[in-house]
């Protein structure tokens, strides 16, 4: 809805600023960069990371990327909906990277503490005692404490954020880090993870389900009871 | 030490209780609980969560496992150390394999976090601050603020943990994982490329040197100036 006819570069009028938010790739940003450039008009890439509650309470984090003449004048826009903004570069699809690979790191935190809850969890140790325990030192961040618990109580609907768009976001990754020449072993793996769970019907569930490979695998599934 | 003349069980009066804190191979630990209990004495694992600094204000986390009567007389000695204590299971070698599960999700952070960073590294983004926008975000978490750290600021020297023993810890989790007949993709993965930064010079390196593959892999890394 931003190119082509009707789109956001046709309806602008010269000197209008577009602030693009959304998670899209680091290849159409830089499309976008450069329809807007040739029809006089600034863009700026600002996708935010927190989920809908930090949204509702004004404290998300703004990753920010573009030219500094178009940058000053949405500074305050940005404090008005977050507690505080990173400008990462002077290249809008920068943004949409640092977006991105923030997405490959919470699919690296579900696969990992799927491998590891089902480890233990084989081994006999209560799923949600496990993921307190994580939560409770190393690794008390959101991302553990939100995706731990999906995972601890198997809570995979509905989709908080769904497998399908989850490998969406894995696939762009990829893509950004073959045009930069940057092998990513674990993203890779992430992809055929992502796939699997797509290809026997978990796309719809949220991505967490992820961690039902793991259990699968061993053999200690909720679909095959060992 | 523990086993054979002169250890442990040779040592101790019958009655006496062993508590092992060590990061031990699961499968040791069951041989400890099975040489203590024929002489007659008694065995608990209770490994610790939490850095030196931790260890000195008393703030650890400790994962205790053995038997209730054999964990009883203990709990008051964990709560000297220790912030909270988590009895994970009757069975020692549990502690053991919780404690070497989080580890390897260490290991995980340091591999994902390192791939990312070199990403965007690559297309520009400053490294220190990048991490600073994870750990202000869905990543406030010490083992992202520590390690994250390190590998932003390319620290890899002394080592905190070295490579080293990362790569037997890891080896560790593959082994008990065998045993219990859990597949591990990023287990797996870990140990290929802690064996890459052993064999290429890395050993007594901080684990956190595994980020250096992901810049060497793109031709961008501090010993191959791009």
């Amino acid at each position: 809805v931003s190119l082509g006819a009707g789109g956001l570069v046709a309806s602008l009028r010269p000197g209008a600023t577009h602030v693009s938010s959304s998670t899209i790739s680091v290849a159409l940003s830089e499309r976008l960069a450069a329809a807007h450039a040739a029809a006089g008009q600034r863009y700026a890439a600002a996708p935010v990371f927190g989920r809908p509650d930090a949204a509702a309470a004004a404290k998300l984090f703004v990753v920010a990327a573009g030219g500094p003449q178009v940058l000053e004048p949405l500074l305050p826009l940005f404090a008005a909906i977050g507690l505080r903004t990173f400008v990462v570069s002077e290249q809008p699809h920068t943004a949409n990277l640092v977006k991105l690979s923030g997405n490959f790191l919470i699919a690296s935190v579900i696969e990992s503490v799927g491998e590891a809850v089902a480890l233990v969890a084989k081994a006999g140790v209560d799923r949600s005692q496990y993921v307190d325990i994580l939560t409770s030192t190393l690794f008390a961040a959101p991302a553990y404490q939100t995706y731990g618990g999906l995972i601890a109580r198997q809570e995979f609907e509905p989709a908080g954020f769904a497998a399908r768009l989850g490998l969406k976001d894995i696939r762009l990754v990829l893509a950004a880090a073959e045009q930069l020449q940057v092998p990513l072993p674990v993203a890779s793996l992430l992809r055929d993870r992502l796939l699997t769970l797509v290809a026997t019907g978990g796309g719809d569930l949220d991505w967490s389900a992820l961690a039902t490979l793991a259990d699968r695998d061993a053999g200690a599934g909720s679909d095959h009871p060992a």
